[in-house]
């Protein structure tokens, strides 16, 4: 397995005081998806679980919605190319012809038709419930595996999480990259995902809603801050958007309901 | 001038604490940029300062260089849309064809095709150099600065400065369109960018860097982190990469030189 970082000759000054040390980075790569042998997309991202990224790619943008839809997925670790080859024939839609250069923190083309224009037909389910003291633990976990983050101060961490534990957890330098990773092992490995928590390291945007919509994930928890139209969007498929989520402290931005505190619940179920 | 924030009902949970009240977030919009009439592209970005981002964007993808090169910019403020139109009969390169969505923090398409094979041939022949004192005066003023964030924290700032102050500031969700409006700032008002400062929130990649080149800045500081393929490409272009500017501590990855410190002058130029 490829590792996320790398490390490089670095001059450190503090105040007046200057020294030559070595210091870890985190490694971006141009990584291109080829889907059926179409190419799908090339991105900027971090050259490490590839197959998850593809995968997960594919999934953001439609194309596959479980293990039974994917043939098969090879790896070339060396150029950083991925193929993806669905079990049915199936082509590209028209609009993804072309080299499309998409990178970290990136849009992701059709997603966006469909959603700016809140076509998206994503109506979350989900019955799902969170004790509001449950986030400050799930994100303590969460910060402690962010090991890239830790070391080279330059990846976006993601993970799928169930009430009480991380279930499946990845990095990349982009936002987007790594919720791709997370959503791909689960589809590679037959983890539900529907039901579940996302945590995400990255901001909130639109185009990160759309992806955890596809996902029927209910709850997403984020240390930072959402957009106006992820907001818009969240509450439109009735997702329960959790922004700031610091020790004990978070804001909720739409459907509210899901997370209980004693206040809340108070003559209701037992907080 | 469409302001790039906006109040949202929020539910705030501190412990068992719970309240309802409002909160300030960032705005995320579709930005469609046309030029000569034909698509550009489409950002999701904040809906603010758009001449300076379509601007800064056409030169990010070396369509002008200069205020001559433009003829004049059209701002529809309700709908999100802009066109700049060149001085001289000028059509998009043909892999520009398409609807391309782009959006905050996003890779800028044919850039990369330029780069991530290090074609890029704009070595940086400035001179300038910096002392290492001054850097944590400009990040100050560059926090202090940086209103969006401050009140939203969800978006990132980009500065162009002397030695000493901070001559042209915006902000956006996006690292990329924070930089661009920069730039396309200084475009249109005809506002040196070569042998300047870029400060910037962002973490620093490749396309960053890119963007970078293109404009003659010599030296690019960050509080956050690069990434290697950034650090390869300034190192061969000849920038000078600070990262994690923070208080009177800074890491400087490439063209060293351009940083002094008084022990690295000892016996050479006064510090």
């Amino acid at each position: 397995m490829t590792s996320g970082k790398t490390r490089l000759p670095v001059q450190r000054i503090s105040g007046e005081r200057f020294e030559r040390l070595e210091d870890v980075v985190v490694k971006e790569r141009p990584v291109t998806i080829f889907f059926n042998d179409d190419e799908l997309a090339s991105l900027m991202c971090s050259p490490k679980d590839l197959d998850y990224l593809a995968v997960g790619f594919s999934f953001a943008e439609g194309l596959v919605r479980n293990k039974k839809d994917i043939r098969k997925v090879i790896v070339d670790d060396k150029d950083d190319v991925v193929w993806v080859y669905s079990s049915r024939p199936q082509k590209l839609p028209p609009n993804f012809a072309g080299r499309r250069f998409i990178t970290s923190g990136c849009g992701r083309g059709l997603t966006l038709v469909d959603t700016s224009g809140t076509g998206l037909k994503l109506r979350t389910r989900s019955k799902l419930k969170l004790q509001a003291s449950r986030v400050p633990h799930l994100m303590k976990e969460f910060l402690h595996k962010s090991r890239l983050f830790k070391t080279t101060g330059g990846a976006h961490s993601a993970a799928l999480c169930s009430s009480s534990d991380i279930l499946v957890f990845n990095e990349d330098i982009g936002r987007h990259s790594a919720i791709d990773k997370v959503f791909g092992e689960c589809i590679l490995k037959g983890i539900k995902m529907s039901g579940r928590i996302l945590v995400t390291s990255g901001r909130i945007s639109s185009e990160i809603l759309v992806k955890v919509a596809r996902s029927g994930v209910p709850i997403v928890i984020s240390k930072s801050a959402p957009t106006d139209l992820a907001v818009k969007l969240a509450d439109e498929i009735g997702i329960t958007l959790v922004g700031f989520a610091r020790g004990s402290r978070m804001n909720v931005y739409s459907a509210g309901w899901r997370i209980l505190t004693r206040a809340r619940t108070k003559g209701k179920a037992k907080g």
